[in-house]
């Protein structure tokens, strides 16, 4: 539902934003029709934007030699540079959440053989629609960038059967498990590489719980910037108090080949984080880029529980949090402030351009 | 008075340093006169530097084929070489704290109507002096980068009302501050975005304590990186024990198109941090650029007390803090050790090149 | 003995390996003469490569007008392809670790005069070979990159004797030691440069514990870019109780002039970590590039007990861990999983190309 644009007021439904939001959002739709949720709310007359003294129209840049009659001018041509370029941020805006082909990060159903939870991933080269329009070329587990979703439990046995139909070779990298040396990963090291062509099965028992992921690592600079990588969430057998949330959201942050993403899609094509007032929100940070990612939620804060899948010492707060290649970092967010929240990378050129918003940007929308 | 180059010696009163530094600066201006503070020390005879023995006088460069005679003469050019550059190195810290004009990050007063702190907030494009004699395209708040320091307390009504001079539309986030969605400052979003010539208020309660921000949320890649930047400080209504200090600095950093600065100054045109021996520093660290900014302080260690403005479970001390953007980070300085102390980005290429210190270098000065 | 690439199974009689892998050692050696310990491993029959199905034999990048000669014909282009990179890969790690000249990052034994530790270091260029046949100037204390490691103790009297054949100007700075101000090396604040041919005395009283670093604060990002680095140990009175190790080893993480290393080496010429099961290591890191490198280590957890040198409050486990320009972080890996194990920067670009590992890459082998 969060990809269709055709649908005006779907994101608006999830969020379940009160009346005068809902009021404002249908006389909206009379002057902008198929806009979705996140157009710009009517202000009360207090807060209207009103005309500045006309000595402050134009700015500061004006030089000396200026006529009035060049003034205006100068004015009037700043004023539609203006207008175009909120034209194309509110194009941005409207679109989102837009509609692309595909969908990564989905949890994968095993089949149970024996007791043992069978995930069959095949390594192939697809196209990815990372934004409208926008198709590149992904190398993928299942065809989807991130690969399936694995969530399993400590202490599972899992078998995890790799089929490669890559031009090149390659293995998988169970990042963050410990698991035994053969079981690793890591060509010509613990493993022989998967040819293309080959077939190539894991098997163990899952032993630690947290936020991991799963990746090739074999050429990985290349595979994984084409998107060989995954979550690979492993649930506690004694969860924390803390971890006791109504939204678990996994968001894989990405920087390679395909742009700045998150989970394989680019703003506005990136999927909104729903809640209601009065929930809680985990959101399980994976960072399978080249660079660091500080990711700034606007109007709550986030309370730090765990790094790579470790609960921390001391749950910590924060608005602002890094996120290098590599780590894995879950933080739970209390839903105590209603609204369409923008919560993006906070590397500008990560999240906006002239052209509008774009890249490393989402929302977290708690709905009343 | 830290930026008039004009007044030999007037860091040094700052400081109050000891005499035998006094004593030293006094010589110093025989042969420098306008010299600033921060040149070399005279060391006692045991340091002061001998000559080598001959034979490692001309490093291990020389080729197999250099005769005495050419390896001689590349020694002397490589002693003119050597002077050139450290004359150019010495002639950047003589003149920190260089005098430039404008000074960003100085509080604002508001005016008070019906107990509510009013603060007016101009954006506008001005030339801004980085360093002594480059002059930059600055699109600011009320003609200065940083903008004005807001500091206010929890619980406050604080009326912002935005004044638009810029050629671009734009709005104001409030970085950090858990506000009403309506008051969140991102164009069709939370508000439409505010035209070039018009006015906009934001009014609320101030709700969460600590080291926040204020900056455009409108194409802000390119607005925040010219100077639509500020901080807004909210002091809590029951400060911890640690947060009893003598100096409260805030320092933000920043690397867009100004190069690297502190507080929107390049070295030498930096604000060096004064403060007595046996006091106790906070410093507001807040990046507001593109990139990482690890800070080291020298001669003192950084006792960690908050993150984006909540306080951290248990104080943590470190000398050199990882600041990331978006992030702020509030330190405690316990001044312990006299003296002038370097205080830098440690990723060197952002402080040092060839021709001496620039950029993101300061100084804390511990008087005796 | 690491670096001896003419005794095949070096590394492996080092990690003790058990029977099954040291078998298949023997194996590999009929057919790859001279290969060291990081070949593939045998797998089971169970684990063996198999051909896929033939519908899947060449990918998802075959056109609709692919004719099935077209296809096979491409498929065996790509397996070439495959095979020749891998053959690459191969060899890379078939050579770890690889024999070059020189090793830094030694201890220096001091010279004992009147109860004061005394260090001679020379400044010098020469040719630094950071792996095979590729060879680099560096800059030098004593002709090896990283310097050679100073390890003392809380309130031990030292003095270091810097010798300059630079053809440059320089100084040291001894990074997170609380000095005396006379004594922090900073040309033209603290000191006056040590100019080409000239010596400089530095003699102080160990002020505090922990893993700290000494290197160039004259033209530093040149001068500490190309090698005057190290790293300076201050072992504490009273050894906390996790920091009773069976190894301990000091890692120098570098990007500049000399490429990506760690102590002055590029894969495969990096030093692996050796250990046996069940015995603690203590990694020592320490960051003196321009770059954060996020630190991974497969099959173990680190646990982070100090940051700069000073004791967190509360340790706290990761496998990737961000060290930033100038910070130092220390971890203990309890060795609780046989085998040898990749560790790398988790940035992949710093650590793999096409044409295999590279860079920032070693390994931590924990032998039976």
């Amino acid at each position: 539902m969060p990809n269709d644009t055709e649908t005006p007021g779907a994101l608006d439904a999830l969020a379940q934003t009160p009346t005068s939001r809902r009021a404002f959002l249908r006389t909206a739709s009379l002057t902008a029709v198929g806009a979705s949720a996140l157009v710009a709310c009517n202000k009360t007359s207090a807060q209207k934007p009103a005309a500045a003294s006309a000595s402050g129209a134009t700015g500061g840049t004006m030089g000396a030699h200026d006529t009035a009659h060049n003034a205006a001018n100068a004015a009037a041509t700043a004023a539609a540079q203006a207008e175009a370029m909120d034209a194309m941020h509110e194009k941005g805006i409207k679109a989102f959440p837009a509609k692309t082909e595909g969908k990564g990060n989905q949890v994968l159903q095993p089949r149970i053989e024996k007791g043992v939870k069978v995930y069959d991933l095949t390594a192939k080269v697809v196209q990815w629609e990372v934004e409208p329009g926008r198709k590149v070329e992904a190398w993928t587990y299942n065809g989807v960038v991130p690969a399936p979703q694995i969530r399993v439990r400590e202490g599972d046995r899992v078998r995890m059967v790799l089929k490669n139909e890559l031009p090149e070779s390659t293995a998988i990298h169970f990042h963050g498990l410990e698991l035994p040396n053969d079981q690793d990963g890591v060509p010509f090291i613990t493993q022989p590489p998967v040819k293309p062509g080959q077939s190539y099965t894991y098997e163990f028992t899952v032993p630690n719980a947290g936020s991991h992921m799963y990746h090739s690592h074999h050429n990985s600079a290349k595979q994984v910037g084409l998107g060989l990588l995954g979550a690979f969430i492993v649930e506690p057998k004694r969860p924390q108090a803390i971890e006791k949330v109504d939204v678990d959201y996994v968001m894989i942050l990405n920087d390679g080949a395909h742009g700045y993403t998150f989970n394989g899609k680019s703003f506005p094509a990136t999927e909104p984080i729903v809640a209601k007032l009065g929930q809680k929100v985990r959101i399980r940070y994976m960072n399978e880029g080249m660079m660091i990612h500080p990711m700034h939620l606007h109007g709550m804060h986030q309370t730090v529980i765990a790094k790579d899948g470790w609960p921390v010492p001391a749950p910590w707060k924060c608005d602002t949090l890094n996120i290098a290649p590599g780590e894995r970092w879950d933080v739970v967010v209390n839903c105590t402030n209603p609204g369409t929240w923008a919560f993006h990378c906070h590397i500008l050129p990560h999240a906006e351009s002239d052209h509008g918003m774009f890249g490393m940007v989402t929302a977290l929308v708690v709905g009343k």
